[in-house]
């Protein structure tokens, strides 16, 4: 078996390859979220008897020296140590001996990366929150900063009514808020605890997961241990479909920033440091930042679809696949806030053309303008419509430039604080004080 | 162009297919709530001058009549008639004519059918929802009643530990209160008002946007009109993901019937109204319902991917593109209440075996209670861990048959109470009642 | 249970309706095929002795009578009757009693589904095969009639090159002839025969499968019975991965019409039975048909992933989630026809606009041509490169409007002939007519 | 903006990170291939007259000389080189001075990665294919091996027929077959010369693109340069649709793997190499690797749906988007292979238990023999078929245990002989020969 054999490896090195994967590099983004795991189930073991309190306050001190080697990134996962909860118990039972061991009493491998992952993924779609508010923030800016900029607004891709920069940086900040309402929804999915849960079976030890519930912060706990295991999967799909929505807005306004480059559109201008040349093309300054940021968050639309792949038809239980989907999950996060990160900043320095509206080819997009002006004259509104149609066949129509919108979110009344206010209502619902709180007591018991 | 040609039709009958497409069809489904988006549009025109009242109350005479005759099943779009706008609008000219045409002001095709869209959606959501506590209250009932009936555990699809059929059918109660936390967040995109938006860049008219926010019952507004526009879409998306979601706790539940129906398992009894024999071998009873059950619901996880891909990379604006969504959504909503319903009663009508882990073959499953039992007596549990294998491979090992489990969502305290009422809360944040009191006073105005 | 009942149904309709579905509606676009596979079924059965001659003459004389019927389109599944099966042989045993009944020995249900399936999709791979063949000609015509019209050739959406409206119709002929490598591709995987498959484990009659495979036109057979029941699903994978591939070329196609009828570009004028106008914008003249012609053909390359999702992890025998894929995979075909009807008609009827390249705003088109004619003067093409970059930025570049690109597959030279030439290549390879000749036989039999 | 800053680099940096991704250590893979595309774009130009016979011949020694390099593993990209394009430039004008440069003339970086990534895609599905060859030879000489050992048949996963480990293996191996089909059409599309096509509007040199297609063995050439460009994106997507359906095969393999692996099922044993333990229950062997089989190639399926979002509604002409496709396509190869590796390894080291059949419980399993049994004494099927139902129901039912399946593909007749001929068939359509000894003699020329 050529293939099998070419890179000289024996079997069961082949094997390890295959099955650890990128195991070992990815546990890493584990490690504090299992360190936090380990002290509340260390602290409940104690409060039941199955831990003195001294082998507690033991646990605890290198729990917390443990903690600190992760934050000054010099938590490793040595060779020969399958995961993140082999290399931490390893850590402690060096420096501990059997107290070391008995903390993985009451606990499997299974629910113990089960509450790793929902700290995990609480955390990243934390810091998604925050990048997608710091976005917000930017295009609410330079709405209010262009609001009388005016912009051909189309529908079709034919030029329909007069909108305007203010409108469509507005927009863009306003479909963020849905997005927030989307990642709370995930994000209450992985804001329970499923510790206390073993191998998706339960424990016959007199667990108190209300207790851990309380000491990590969670919301609540997965009451059902066999569907605690059965979240396995699902919190990882429920954060993706949300970075899919959140990354569909960013992406879709990627492409309107591509095709307000091109120059028979000519709308807005990139900063140099977001454009490139061609290797042939001596005049080109092509939007390389922006169709990437396209293509990434286009790409993310379709990690749902993977983990759904690999769950699909499996039985209830657990199965080795679920382990497959943190190659998904993670890389995601970090594109994810790759992606909010460089079009936060591409929105901060793009620079936007004024008076686009003077020029004559845009006349038409005021027909409407002149046919509600009819119907303000009493005329009913299909005869008003069919009359403008007429003046513009004649060549009779005179684009009135004048615009009176007034009502709530028009050009004139771009409605900002009413938008601002309900993003500050839509964070103010995940709480990441009373989460910060309770981490923080647990680091500092 | 033979193919063009094969039907005898003219360019334009075939042109019209392709365009026209399902829109009839499905239109009709939007009827009532295209009469209710008049209704509201007509109040709000008569308040800011556009109607005078007499014209206002002509309107609702007649939009009633509609309402009738949709409630009645005897509303049809007539042939020669492109949508359901057209239809009511049409009708309301028949009988009133020059005011007929009025309520048109300060309106677009674009709002309308936005608006339409939002409230079917936010109806069917709701069904699917109450459909959704059907089920959750039939698993909690055969939970409670099936408490004490041991099932095996499994991982990697081997034998692991004690379950029970109250663990098995809770789980699947339990994940549905997730499923309705995600069905919320869609709920509330679809909970906005977009009227007012017009064709995506607002109106000259002064449209009282708050009043048919109101008038309607939505939660709140679209405030950027076009954002209302980009709603188009990602409505429907949602609502999708939202099912998709459900989808797939219900193909996984159905997937664990196949297997624990099939001879090897043997866990489990379906009714002979669930089951259908074999053309060719007499002794078959296939579980059909089950499989097609999970099927439908597999297939119901593309579409959020379809309406994607009908998306993707399209710039701001309206886009006909739009339209066949509808295509995609429509069919999906019933799908899904017709498999919530047929889950349900596969699910009331499923018989369970008793003391099935009184066979020998599952002793092994009580191996992980040997090993509690050993710590309990102060064994480390590595070691007890050890010593349970060495039992097994020694052929020494007898299973212990007494369970002691008693913490939170274990086999001996299942947590229906605590599960029953987080769904309550899930459900009390719809406020179903205050959308049903807006809408009936709509109707009585 | 509320909604169960809703309809006043009996449970044994509501599964009935569950279960059966739309088989009968879809069933019936089987018939042909199904009476096809009867006659060569009989005949075989007729060869091993199962039949008498007498018996296969009757048997061949009723099949006759329906294919006829179903020619005319007078064939319908009666109520109560299950599938286009269960109908044929219902019609036979009508007329001919017990021998009606022998015709099912030695076949299941399943591979006479199978069977009819694989023809099914043979039949509309062909029909898609010459629909596509007719889009080619009409792009290699537009591309042949417009080989010195000129068009701003685009990268990153910037301008770059000179390119011609030659290049770009002839650039989709070219791209379909790879769509049509890959839809021989699927077009081999379903002229396979599986009839003799039984339920997918043989028969322990002594079945000549090889005289079936003749008499149905299939290249060859599914040999391994287990693998013949396991084509299904693959093979309608298989045909709708390749419509996807056809459906992106169209709908790229479609993208770029709607882009090139954009004010912003205006390259085109599509004819009026190809636009719309808009409820209250009257000076608009929509795309609709092109941007549905995009939508239905992005819908369409959603359809694999809806049956890889019900494929998935599903272990191998049949299962009844199969027969949803009709449903998927029916109306794909209907579909991608109309949309290659009606992008044929719009490539025929598409005005294309003279002299754009004369305007100023398109100069830097001609860059590299600039840079070109310095290297053939013996500059290194870096610096050639960089000078005409001086050039530009001190607006002495002028910009060399003779074009003259001579090697293959150039604006001047676009390899017409060469490309038509390899499309009736790959045309050949299917061999249609000795598929005609054998159906032929077997209804002349 | 604090998630910008906060690593503390510089926006540049930021910016630089975000473009260039993973290219440089992408492109390492592509180094091979841009070599041999170097060498016969080389060879063109001194035909044209665009380089002096010395140049070429110094460009050929250092661009072997830069292969020798690259199979030794010692190819880098610098730091601060953008692709390996650049670098290999880069290494050329170190030693040639502007011979170095004037490789660069009659193409662009577009052409250049095309071109690259085409005799990539060659090359990696070549290897596909061979590991395809190997795992169908290893389930072939399993089929031999296991004829006689019965295995359950399922249909419905209810016990349906007599099967066999034969029909088993044979199965898979047929089924590799039409992957291979599926591979060559994705082949096909790989093995078309892009090279001339500049930035996708082709070149004023006058090139001769046909020598090109010849030395680097392609089977001819993309004509129209237009289409060439648009390439891009679907010879990766045809690739990993054809990776996909291989996928497909394994995945299911996979599942069939696991679950006859279950001890409720209990019909092959895995060796200890691919079982691992579980951290709680001492008495676990779980089939971790079959179950990474089936993610993994689970997870391949949702590759060509990525691509497709990538593509979907980007007008024609390249975007950059189309550089991410890399990060899809290349690890999918690699994966690929590996799981095709260890689905062999698997194949040849799983053990088969004999005979399954004699349990009672199996007896059902034969009913259709005794049904047949009838039918061949002259009973009509559907009278027999009743007659066993009653002897079943009335515990009468004799299984008739010996089996007399004779016809092509049953369980007395595997065909494998039959099936071997046909794989080899379709393995000589590649002409992979012809391609080596192109390659073979530009690199010895």
């Amino acid at each position: 078996m050529k293939l099998w054999q070419k890179e000289n490896t024996t079997t069961s090195e082949k094997i390890e390859r295959f099955t650890v994967g990128r195991d070992r590099e990815l546990d890493v983004h584990l490690a504090e979220f299992d360190v936090l795991g380990n002290l509340a189930h260390a602290a409940m073991l104690e409060s039941i008897g199955l831990l003195t309190s001294t082998e507690l306050a033991d646990l605890q001190k290198e729990l917390k020296a443990i903690y600190q080697l992760i934050q000054q990134g010099e938590f490793v996962i040595e060779e020969g140590v399958e995961d993140v909860h082999s290399q931490v118990e390893l850590l402690l039972t060096r420096r501990l001996g059997d107290t070391g061991k008995k903390i993985h009493s009451g606990r499997s491998r299974n629910d113990q990366v089960l509450v790793d992952l929902k700290l995990y993924v609480r955390d990243r779609l934390t810091q998604v929150v925050q990048a997608t508010e710091a976005l917000f923030q930017v295009l609410n800016a330079r709405a209010e900063q262009h609001k009388n900029d005016l912009l051909p607004g189309y529908t079709h891709l034919q030029i329909a009514m007069p909108s305007s920069f203010g409108l469509w940086f507005g927009a863009y900040a306003e479909g963020l808020i849905d997005d927030v309402v989307q990642l709370n929804a995930a994000y209450r999915l992985a804001n329970r605890n499923p510790l206390g849960s073993g191998a998706g079976y339960g424990s016959s030890f007199p667990l108190n997961r209300k207790m851990t519930t309380q000491l990590l912060g969670f919301e609540g706990l997965h009451h059902n241990v066999v569907y605690a295991q059965m979240s396995r999967g699902r919190t990882e799909q429920a954060a993706l479909a949300a970075l899919a929505s959140l990354a569909a807005t960013v992406s879709r306004l990627a492409m309107d920033v591509c095709l307000y480059n091109s120059q028979n559109f000519g709308f807005i201008i990139l900063p140099d440091d977001l454009t490139t040349g061609s290797s042939i093309m001596p005049h080109k300054k092509n939007p390389d930042v922006a169709e990437l940021l396209r293509a990434k968050t286009n790409r993310l639309k379709a990690l749902p679809m993977e983990v759904t792949l690999v769950l699909s038809n499996l039985p209830s239980g657990y199965h080795r696949d679920m382990q497959l989907l943190k190659e998904i999950l993670m890389p995601a996060f970090d594109e994810m806030l790759d992606c909010l990160d460089v079009a936060t900043f591409m929105l901060q320095h793009m620079q936007v053309k004024p008076n686009l509206l003077d020029d004559a080819r845009y006349d038409l997009l005021f027909s409407v303008e002149r046919v509600n002006a009819l119907v303000m004259q009493g005329v009913p509104f299909r005869d008003a419509y069919r009359q403008v149609g007429k003046e513009i066949a004649e060549e009779t129509y005179v684009a009135p430039r004048e615009l009176q919108h007034t009502h709530e979110g028009s050009i004139g009344n771009l409605n900002l604080p009413e938008v601002t206010q309900r993003m500050q209502e839509e964070l103010s619902r995940f709480e990441f004080d009373k989460v910060a709180r309770a981490l923080q007591n647990l680091l500092n018991a």
